[in-house]
């Protein structure tokens, strides 16, 4: 058995979902139509840890007709659509993953893709590229190198690149604009307020609206939630963001103060610790809690445990946690990816791009890997900007063009 | 059997949903604690039609909780929440309401709900009041009058008032200020969202977002697509309000013009064929079509289905109609209110304001019904602030008071 | 002499100033070439009290165009502009009206306009009315009505018929929609935020923006401060109001508490005693105040040179207070209109709407005012659909038009 | 003489002007508070080329007070305010500048600067420093450095750099981020609004307004014209800016899609020709062009001079221009950057970021200078930290601190 999904009868649901979500991906679609002609990845063999759903298997079904065979399983043991899953599996993707995985399960399941032997990495998060350097350094010599789809996961790459114990080349697909500028933006600034209407379906004009971080994430949450009139608060360790931050008109405080004054807190500082039982024995009754950043451990959750005299799930997605002060404070989604655990994960629109970055990667590593040392790459510029033009076409937007005096001009003191 | 719903044993789900809702809607919590002790209501039979979801049924217990019984039944065939409306019948009320009813079941239901010869009626959007008129006029003297939730119901009262057919008052809850400049703005306005991201997982950032009719319910929506970064523009018929559209920074201009370059409509008027075939003819492939106005009457469906060479649902409420031009439409919900259909509706916050006006509307009808002659109501307006300062004090707000120098300084020339 | 202004030289740049203006009033410009022709006010005399500046010139103009004579004086001691003044002059209209007028001269102009012996009174904030009634009763029984510009005037002519002492008809163009939705709203909004940059030369992004009054030129005001990027907090004494504020995202609080936190204050209540000495002694060091309702009396000014121990000019219409706590507050031209006193006034478009209905009213009145009894009238709407519609042609702006079946629809229940 | 300004009598008005600013530049006080103990420029020539007007006052004071010699002139030949000049003349301050200055004038007062052998200088846009280069090669030994305000300059800079011409150490002022992205973008964001504002008095709610360049300036004005009420247009040559910009909402298009329905255009390139005759001839009647790049070049006013048959000044800083085909095009301040030419530039708050980023990179060349080559250095992350730290303090708000585990967890992968 090459696959290991919720329910294989899932299938045709899956299909429909994956074929809403491509016709909505353009510029993966032109990348396709190209790769598929000439097939620039045969023979080649893509171990994946993605959230396994409809786009995620769009970029499969992109790199299989490019010519690879594939591998995955998810990055997050929430964020499994079992439909798609069983979609993937029906077509022969080798796929391992359901929502609701154990952390053993999951930590298995990436085992099995590594198993695979792969030829080069799709990570999202770092841990099918940690899990290689540490659990089968047997396989590194074969492999090519890697990409990385988040900022989270670069960052845990650089700390190996750093301490010298990275093997391979790693392509930061995170690092291209169209990607960081988009997705972490963008994407996730409309799919977690997605996911929190989906869970809660309360109001959020009139909220104070806590936003831990304001890196790209952070950004794109804010500037969401204030447009559906929530009276947005930021909290930030750079002082340069939080000057950045008072001057969209957010208020600015540490999370001692906001802890105070909050109703909804997302996290969203690719840290540890960012809320933690000293804010929550603070905050007031009522208070809804949340992760954007790509690991469970920004919201303090062994606090809340600890904290807590009493634990129930409320509503699909929604933990109430009452504490001994007689209030309760509610988890979204065990404080895991809001966007991807409460609702559909980022808009097609927005992993078009990603994804289209992904892809180009692959295709760079294959071409470039023997010239690569180990080490973290940024996404090549031209690649880069190719994809944008790809995009501005399919949605018939024209951009000026240089001329010549121009160029000329710009070279000139 | 004093119900009808899908599945009895719903009811600890719907109960679940029902709790949650009630711990957002303290105004309506504040006036149960007053009315419960003093039962204003004893004896009073209430019939309803009203989307029966979560909010709603804490709207149902605050009546029950003064004294009424309640007979309710669905005022739209998709926005029952078959939950729910298991948990209202587990707690003893009389209910005949489930998603998806046909149009005779629709109906008969209405029908029911008079058989338990209410004494007074709710209504949202006029079916049930016109339905006594015309259906059970033997139960119009004994009814002391009916409240109305919407402007497109409170529309239909009027004309029936205009025409001399009115045989009750009828107050309409719509005009009161905490309901319509919050309900229908900042609820639709967020709910409509809701829906389409449900369905559709596409980005609103960047899209161009058409809204027919710029009453509170279009302000609403184009706050909130624009806060979602799209490019929003508007259709009126009326000059002032295209007006003021264009001083709030979107595009005004005729559906024949918008038709040709919106992705994603929106109707909100109160008016029928507001997208008609001549329109869907010149969408563009993959156009969005959906309706946050009352009667699923503003995309004209019929056309759609007779221009249309074949129609498959893509995805759970989310139809395709392939035309002869090649083109693909993607109708919402069957064009029924896609904020109930397609999400939660309302915000519960949102609700607690609306349902307040309806309680104390109710009990309002109680004491001065014998003083009204038949005819449409605004709501009062010491009600109206009355809810104000309740939910401000809710929210822990403060507001200034006039210093009597003031008040006399307002009265002088 | 039948003009006191500043200095008759000045005429050729306020010529050039109105041009200006002109050519940005395309709804006026219509209008006066269609009344150019037909002369209706032919004979009539005109007795006016407006600020003084390019765009009441256009509108000046425009009824003289119209065959009629005007007498006109400023309605605010520090907003005429002298150099259109003297243009006016020039031109042979009856001008009485320089920038920096002490009370008495103000008063003494109010009388020369009323000394022509006006048909018809064009009043903005209700002293020439007022003053009609109480200083010049014998002109009463010839003058067939009047019409106001603002809120604050038509306040104080309805309390004047509440109290019965109101003699001839008014119309209240401030009623008309294209005047209060666009002038109070978005011309205040624009013109409040004009006049702080050009007199602080601050930055407004960051800064803690409160807003006195969320009526129609507070809502405005706030609505372009946040665009700005300012953290705008809101008092208000009505609790609708209010809680629309908080779902607009801005925070509500008492002045009590603002005077606490904020940066930046503006008044546009229409009341006395806003912000009073108890507020300013708690303000912060280098704290702006200033006013955008019509009369400099929101701010109490008496208050603040009371607490102050040094006053002066620091820059213009910059006074600084020094306290004995040692802060300093800084008032902006004197408590006055901050639009007009330290910027331009409206944008001309905005007058050009709110023009356009008092010329209309004008000759409503000159046609009507034997059917009307003395008391305060709403603008007429067809007039307020037609100088809509003018502007939406002007802006090449095309609406729907109802077809014959949604027009029956809206009737029908 | 050690001074060339207007009129020497205007020192005391520029006196107050620059007591304003330096009340609201708490920055650059707490720096010069600093230096002026420790003297650490003592004995140092600074040559500056700036705009000299009252921010710019305050960081020449600060200069001095720390012990350095200055010798000033204008950075454009419009943006010189003639009484701060005068009153820095009067402080002793070897200053030349005057607005309205020819291109001779301008020339020859930058000569007069270099004049003084100055050990650092302190340029905007790069004319001083081009100057040095070319006019006066035998200065350069004795330079130690230059510090680089714009964004146009430091390109220069930066082509001189690859030419292998430049001389000197440049400090790229204009890439800390308390600069680029405080003054470029939160800046010139109101001040050309501003500028327009002042110029204008047209309302900017409901225009057409086209941003050509989405860059850190184009994107403050987007982001204020929007907060305005304008439907903003923006036009790009880099593909994924102009991504960015549609996924804000705005709409992007070809300048030559944009000629023919703007009502307002602002250049924003840093390049030239952006504006054209050919875009010209096709702009409606009524259209106001302005520039908020550095040089007057973005817009081609040759091209307007060419295909005009009239041009008169209607307005302080307005030029218009009539053109064959009757329509007449609006041009404020020829074409020069329209923040300072038609208003007061930048605010105080953001000059007081900028500026004390010009105080510690001179004080940071006088300590480095020894160790560095020829070349044009980065901004000193460090100092940009303790300028936004200083900012923040000022501001009162605080910002999280990481805790040991957090800075160990960011370590990790």
């Amino acid at each position: 058995m090459t696959y290991r999904v919720k329910d294989i009868k899932l299938a045709s649901q899956g299909k429909r979902m994956i074929d809403w979500a491509e016709r909505h991906m353009p510029v993966l679609a032109e990348i396709r139509r190209e790769l598929s002609k000439t097939k620039p990845l045969k023979g080649m063999r893509v171990g994946a840890a993605l959230h396994t759903e409809a786009k995620t298997a769009v970029l499969v079904q992109t790199l299989v007709a490019a010519g690879a065979k594939v591998a995955i399983t998810s990055c997050n043991p929430l964020s499994t659509r079992d439909e798609v899953a069983a979609a993937l599996a029906k077509e022969g993707v080798a796929i391992y993953a359901w929502r609701g995985e154990t952390t053993s399960e999951y930590y298995s399941n990436l085992n099995r893709v590594l198993d695979h032997k792969p030829d080069v990495l799709i990570d999202d998060g770092g841990d099918l590229i940690v899990g290689a350097h540490e659990r089968k350094p047997e396989l590194i010599p074969d492999i090519l190198g890697a990409t990385e789809e988040t900022t989270t996961g670069a960052k845990r790459e650089r700390a190996l690149e750093s301490s010298g114990m990275l093997k391979f080349p790693v392509i930061d697909v995170n690092s291209a604009h169209v990607k960081y500028l988009m997705d972490n933006r963008y994407g996730t600034g409309q799919s977690a307020l997605d996911g929190i209407l989906r869970a809660t379906n309360l109001l959020i004009a009139g909220k104070k609206f806590v936003i831990a971080g304001f890196g790209w994430v952070g950004r794109g949450i804010a500037m969401r939630a204030k447009g559906f009139g929530a009276d947005v608060i930021v909290t930030e360790v750079d002082p340069i963001r939080a000057l950045e931050a008072t001057m969209e008109g957010y208020r600015v405080m540490s999370m001692h103060e906001a802890a105070r004054i909050g109703d909804i807190f997302v996290t969203a500082t690719g840290n540890i610790d960012v809320i933690v039982g000293e804010h929550m024995r603070h905050m007031k009754d009522g208070t809804i809690l949340c992760n954007a950043g790509h690991f469970a451990e920004e919201v303090k959750v062994v606090d809340l445990e600890e904290i807590a005299v009493r634990k129930r799930e409320v509503k699909e997605n929604v933990t109430e946690y009452a504490l001994k002060n007689g209030r309760r404070l509610y988890l979204l989604s065990e404080g895991r990816l809001v966007n991807l655990a409460c609702a559909d994960g980022h808009p097609c629109e927005i992993m078009d791009l990603s994804f289209a970055g992904q892809t180009l990667a692959v295709k760079y590593l294959k071409e470039h890997a023997d010239k690569l040392q180990p080490g973290v790459y940024e996404f090549p510029h031209e690649l880069d900007l190719e994809i944008a033009r790809m995009k501005l076409r399919a949605m018939g937007i024209i951009v000026n063009k240089f001329t010549k005096a121009q160029r000329k001009y710009l070279k000139t003191w």
